[in-house]
């Protein structure tokens, strides 16, 4: 069983408009709403791998019924643990002329003894698993040194952390069996420039610049974490280890690079309960970024882009 | 116990934001939700009046759950048939430099299947009431008709009618006991204006023309309605009974008529079955309204001000 951890999920609800009056009245062609939050798209991934899959986090108000209903619905196993402040949703307007408007609900104040009762659920579920997967930001309230916390109660069970900012440097200390930050991350954590300009090497115009991204991984490494995965949008993956480094690449993909990251943590916690070596591991995480990618809606993939790109990955030593 | 209908309940969700960014990301500084649409208004201001509530209703999707567990936390009893469509939310961003957007979805499909098991719990539920309240729009896909299949279901427990259109007019025919239109809505289903320039009786720049009002109550009372209640905004209400006629004024009072009509029919149910007579029946809706029309959201009520609106309500035989 891999444990997914989703402190601060969200409801996101679309509607699309075809002409919007902002000072009026609109109705909505189409409506859209799905649990949200890049812990919720790791658990819908692993779920879609056909993984066993936990999802452990905190809901509250309306919302948070909401959240906890589409996951029953859809299958995905969870226990939320009931909080008083309420579950944040986000809302996008999209104008069928062009334009969207976003509207972000604050997360939910989480008081101590709220999340005392999560971790006593956590601490109890965990021993039944093989992996967890911390995974997006931290609700508001929660000390930035929660998923070390939650790496250290983990007691050995090896957990992917993919988060930023303080929390990932706290989070790496505790020593987590992989981190996985993207290259602005990365650069956020080093205090310096990972790229150079450039070439198209990332489709922007910059070029990554891998000695120094393996620098700065190696110390995330020194700081605790086992295993540092670095996605570099459609450029793939690096990837610095105690068994060695690695890059993946995976085939030119368009598309929507909102939950290819998530795709990626999902995978490499797949990869690392089903005991594949790393090259093989990376190659899975490559091809599940690129089929997640190239699909509309953040945490779903199509089976066939994830196997047809398998083939298409490219993974060398570095 | 009283039981409330209501078939098209929604999910009123609002968003302040200091200033909006109609193309950008916003965050809002405050966010309200709360069930809404009539029904659930007339139901909670039931609840606060210490009536024995019941509502029955549809629901579905992740706002149709939201919608049930916010019932369920306000102490409201409800027993809402679970369909496959999506119970409708309501958006608003009110930009706090002025101006209102609002997104309204659309109401479910509900297909005959869903609304027979509805029917059948209404039936074994009925069986127990002393009163029932149809209130607001039917969801798209129910025949026009269905209020009045209710009335006849409810096999001569009385019933309040509030709604408008082709559902009040086929609703009437079934023999309601009440049916509540407003002056808008009473002049549709007369095809004619029951005011006439000049005056400001109702707050407008039109005066309420109470003979050509008693002349269309009566019409719908020839259709099968047992009494028709008017509300006339801020002038109060008019009602034609086989009793006789009342005109009910209210003390004048600033504030949001939204919610002030579900308010009325509250009462007018609550009276009915507390075997109130019409002067005493109609007082206590006129000053309910009033309270309702002075708080700030739909469905509440400061009991002070309903209790001190009581005696400054005239009413007066017609």
């Amino acid at each position: 069983m891999i444990i997914v951890v989703c402190l601060n999920p969200a409801l996101d609800i679309t509607h699309e408009v075809a002409a919007v009056d902002w000072a009026g009245v609109n109705r909505p062609g189409t409506v859209h709403d799905r649990p949200g939050g890049k812990g919720l798209n790791v658990a819908r991934t692993l779920h879609a791998l056909g993984a066993d899959v936990l999802v452990l986090g905190l809901a509250g108000g309306i919302a948070g019924t909401g959240v906890a209903e589409a996951l029953r619905q859809s299958g995905v196993r969870a226990a939320l643990t009931p909080i008083s402040g309420q579950t944040r949703r986000t809302f996008t307007v999209v104008d069928g002329r062009g334009g969207v408007a976003s509207f972000y609900e604050p997360g939910p104040g989480v008081g101590a003894e709220e999340f005392a009762g999560f971790l006593d659920g956590y601490r109890e579920a965990v021993d039944d698993s093989d992996a967890v997967v911390l995974s997006g930001s931290l609700p508001p309230g929660l000390p930035a040194g929660t998923y070390a916390t939650l790496i250290e109660a983990a007691q050995g069970v090896p957990v992917v952390l993919d988060t930023h900012g303080q929390a990932l440097h706290l989070g790496a200390t505790a020593g987590p069996a992989v981190v996985k930050p993207n290259l602005a991350e990365l650069e956020a954590l080093a205090g310096r420039p990972l790229s150079v300009p450039g070439g198209a090497d990332h489709g922007a115009d910059h070029r990554v610049d891998h000695q120094a991204v393996t620098a700065a991984a190696g110390e995330l490494r020194c700081a605790g974490a086992r295993a540092v995965v670095v996605t570099l949008g459609a450029a793939g993956l690096m990837a610095v280890t105690g068994d060695g480094g690695w890059r993946a690449r995976p085939p030119a993909v368009a598309g929507n690079p909102t939950g290819a990251g998530d795709a990626v943590a999902a995978a490499l916690a797949h990869g690392l309960v089903l005991g594949r070596p790393w090259d093989e591991r990376l190659r899975h995480a490559a091809a599940l970024g690129a089929a997640a990618a190239a699909a509309p809606v953040a945490g779903e993939f199509r089976p066939g882009d994830y196997h047809g790109a398998l083939d298409a990955v490219t993974v060398e030593a570095l």
